[in-house]
């Protein structure tokens, strides 16, 4: 259906299972964020006709892809893996082309996405997932007979994925909602971030080629693109769509919320959408280390422009004068940041409104900025600002997050206020604390009332990076997401894709592998309550 | 501030924490629905005041109450049913004058629902349910070091239950949704239903002695009733309270799913709503054993007349003479059936509109109906309806549940129209088929149409009777639950009121007990993503 081609191979088509199909509601081009330069080539929007084909695609490969055995699910997501490692300097150039993402950056994120795919498949493969259950049938039991229970999770469906602009790849077309669907046996159908549509496209072919490989159905996984909320809206409201992952903007992902509440048949949407990730520093903390912890926190601001959603974008401390020296600390650095572009000239836009919010709030004060840089189109400029905590008590705007490198430091009153704002802070992804033994009795205080408002808690550190393993939590209470008790981040990210069913007194040559007597899979079960590998 | 007091020791008051609060927004009593009688005390309704002041309790209740170590918490849940067992007779005598339900059925549900408040004290006490999992630092890896990360689930805080009208004690004030809350470490505030209030005060009264007997704060446990649906929207969108249970009607339970969402801050309700639970009479099953279904078929319709969450409300077969069979002897069990009293005199006139719709339909035939007795206030009669499978696919209200002891078979024309009604059915609580040998070949391209529709899927059975174990799953795809991938019934019922929270590099002597190095609680922990005792 295209012709187009560049020299990367890229023609701007969707990709509709095995099938390029052009979009024909208007076009868009990557641009490089560095230059303004618009690049080749353009890729055609679609609209409803092409989520109607996927769809049906992938309705019609769930039956198939679902029955698909462990090891055949596995080896197609290390597959995936090893198909973007083929194309990896393609990728890597494209990241950095049109995101202005700096090449090492992109090449760990593409080692984190491709690892990720590979913790999956080892995930699939152990079983533990499927939460096999057998309470054995009680012929004798009085005064009723106990009948025979197993139970296992099912793939909920075809799953709508929405990129991230801010990880093209770790949180994009073949990033962890993709790979927990595919791993929960769900088809997937993304929706690819129009600020790296050709990075999309790259990362789509090899998730395609994947899927021919290993000899599974087409409509396994497509690819589309589409402006504006339409398309999205014409997925979310698909009745073959049954679970939706997005990770963006609260107002991005709160009107899909929506849309798939109105639906006749609501589906989930686990979506991650804003935090501002307090950092709390106590007092033994900041005596002991201010100016150090007052570096590493620029640090962990301009982390990635300041475009991570976790980026500390608050700071509260007991005002005085350790709290003087940590700021002085964090100007200095702050001071000697040079500009970097930004991930998009919309993003940059965002991004300067909320600094002109801050600034220009009556109980805010500038500490610090950083450095300019005309030659880049959309310059990120590092900012720093402090309140006191009467004045951020009292203006609940001083809580929303500033996407980019600016953060707010807050001078509180005593121990007292800082429990009250830690009480009174929205739901976070992230909540940090930097303690001495010293002040563990303060510290002892404060916990319980950020385990309640944040996914992941951390002493010590900072909450940019975020590991993928089983432990971790990318995830917590709303507005930082639609679905609290979820991670998007990390092996339990497969169990947003699956419900329990129950089988009673099921003849055992229908019983699904996982649940038959002798357990052939080697499975984790819990039989009669009890947790073994029988 | 109550004075009226009966035989019973009930007083008709709110049990707000530890105190007897009269509310002041109207009354209600017990009516016995076999004479209409109507029964004393008359109980006081609350109002927004008597949902703030549980709210307030329950929200200054939860700190020391989530903190409870394991033990104690199992301890607690067992002396709930202990002080149950302790007014056993006034509770069974209590049901069935305010439900007409017969003592034997109120003793095995009293039954029932100690062995559920026992079975969650063991998995409290087993303590898998808390999800601990480590994924140890490693400081010399490359290129970044691995923090220490551990992840436990909380529980989300406050509960709102609301009691269902046909089930007064297992799904009830100290039912299901209740005990699995306080399992879970969160404190609950039921709204009693005013079907059966008397039975709500002595079972509350019950649990509020249990948690002065345990030492816990009082607000760990408040007992409201309401009229209308005012309270019940005051407790949803009070920001105290966290999640939400609820077994009852379709147009109820999505009331409060949409008051919740409205919230500044929506929350989880898990409403178990309305379900026909279709049965599928295969060829084979109905060639050798027509009568015997037919028989059984009727039993179970007529179980708890017809007032269970899982009663057959939808039978589907291949037209034929082996069809007939079955409808004679059907229709012969039915004719024989008496009238029995309903639950309340609501649920009757409801369900005489629901038979008057099947009834007048153009399509629909009556196969037998039971006897009628004038003697009972609210009596309910045993209906039969017959239709095709086209006329049945035409119609959607067809699938639409009438709440009482009428069920309709569906004459359908082959397997493949079975099989499309099996697609087109709604999600469903349960699904059953009969089935012998020779019918497996349908039976399993059945059985992966009915696991997406329902929540437990049964052979030669009938779907009345939810055993409360591991294995079983009562629950299904929207619209017969809010929340498809949970249930309310069994073990798995606390991973409701729970979600994750990850510690990262947390200092071992505030980390909770359950993440500790050396495993103190001796629980299954999954380390480095692998399952042990570690």
């Amino acid at each position: 259906m295209s012709t187009q081609q560049t020299t990367t191979g890229l023609t701007g088509d969707l990709l509709i299972g095995a099938r390029d199909v052009r979009g024909t509601h208007g076009e868009v081009r990557g641009v490089d964020p560095r230059t303004g330069e618009a690049l080749d080539p353009a890729h055609g929007l679609g609209g409803v006709e092409d989520v109607e084909a996927a769809a049906a695609l992938a309705w019609a490969a769930y039956p198939a892809y679902r029955a698909t055995d462990l090891e055949t699910r596995a080896a197609f997501l290390e597959r995936i893996a090893t198909e973007l490692d083929a194309v990896g300097s393609a990728i890597v150039d494209r990241v950095t082309a049109e995101t202005g993402i700096p090449a090492p950056r992109a090449q760990g994120e593409l080692a984190r996405t491709t690892n990720q795919l590979r913790l999956f498949a080892a995930v699939v493969r152990e079983g533990s997932w499927l939460g096999a259950r057998i309470d054995p049938a009680l012929p004798s039991r009085t005064p009723l007979p106990r009948p025979d229970l197993r139970q296992r999770k099912v793939p909920l469906g075809p799953v709508a994925v929405f990129s991230a602009s801010n990880f093209p790849l770790a949180f994009s077309v073949a990033g962890g909602d993709t790979a927990s669907a595919l791993a929960a046996g769900c088809p997937v159908i993304v929706k690819g971030h129009s600020a790296h549509p050709g990075v999309s496209e790259l990362v789509g072919r090899a998730v395609r080629a994947a899927v021919a490989a290993s000899g599974l159905p087409e409509g396994t996984f497509s690819l589309l693109l589409g402006s504006g909320r339409g398309l999205g809206t014409a997925l979310v409201t698909d009745p073959r769509i049954r679970a939706v992952g997005f990770t963006g903007s609260r107002a991005g992902g709160l009107a899909l919320v929506e849309a798939a509440q109105r639906r006749p048949v609501p589906i989930p949407v686990y979506a991650e959408m804003s935090s501002v990730n307090p950092v709390f520093l106590l007092p033994g903390a900041l005596a002991g280390r201010a100016e150090e912890i007052g570096t590493a926190y620029v640090a962990s601001v301009t982390t990635g422009v300041g475009q991570l959603c976790t980026s500390p974008g608050l700071v509260f401390a007991l005002d005085g004068a350790d709290l003087d020296r940590f700021l002085a600390s964090a100007a200095a650095a702050a001071g000697q940041q040079p500009a970097a572009p930004m991930l998009s000239a919309g993003i940059q836009s965002a991004f300067t409104q909320g600094v002109e919010r801050l600034r220009s709030a009556a109980a805010v004060a500038t500490v610090a900025c950083g450095g300019e840089d005309a030659q880049i189109t959309a310059p990120g400029r590092t900012w720093l600002f402090e309140t006191d905590g009467d004045s951020f008590l009292a203006d609940p705007d001083l809580q929303e997050e500033v996407f980019g490198a600016a953060s707010l430091v807050v001078r509180v009153r005593d121990a007292e206020q800082l429990l009250e704002i830690a009480r009174r802070t929205e739901g976070q992804l992230t909540a940090t604390v930097h303690a001495e033994p010293g002040d563990h009795e303060l510290a002892a205080a404060l916990l319980p009332e950020l385990e309640l408002v944040a996914g992941r808690v951390l002493f010590n550190g900072w909450p940019t990076g975020v590991e993928v393993g089983h432990a971790v939590v990318h995830g917590g209470p709303f507005p930082a997401t639609s679905a609290p008790a979820t991670t998007s981040v990390g092996t339990r990210a497969i169990e947003r894709f699956l419900r329990p069913v129950s089988y009673q007194d099921v003849p055992a040559d229908l019983l699904p592998a996982e649940l038959r007597d002798g357990n052939p899979l080697g499975l984790w079960r819990r039989v009669d309550g009890e947790l073994g590998r029988r």
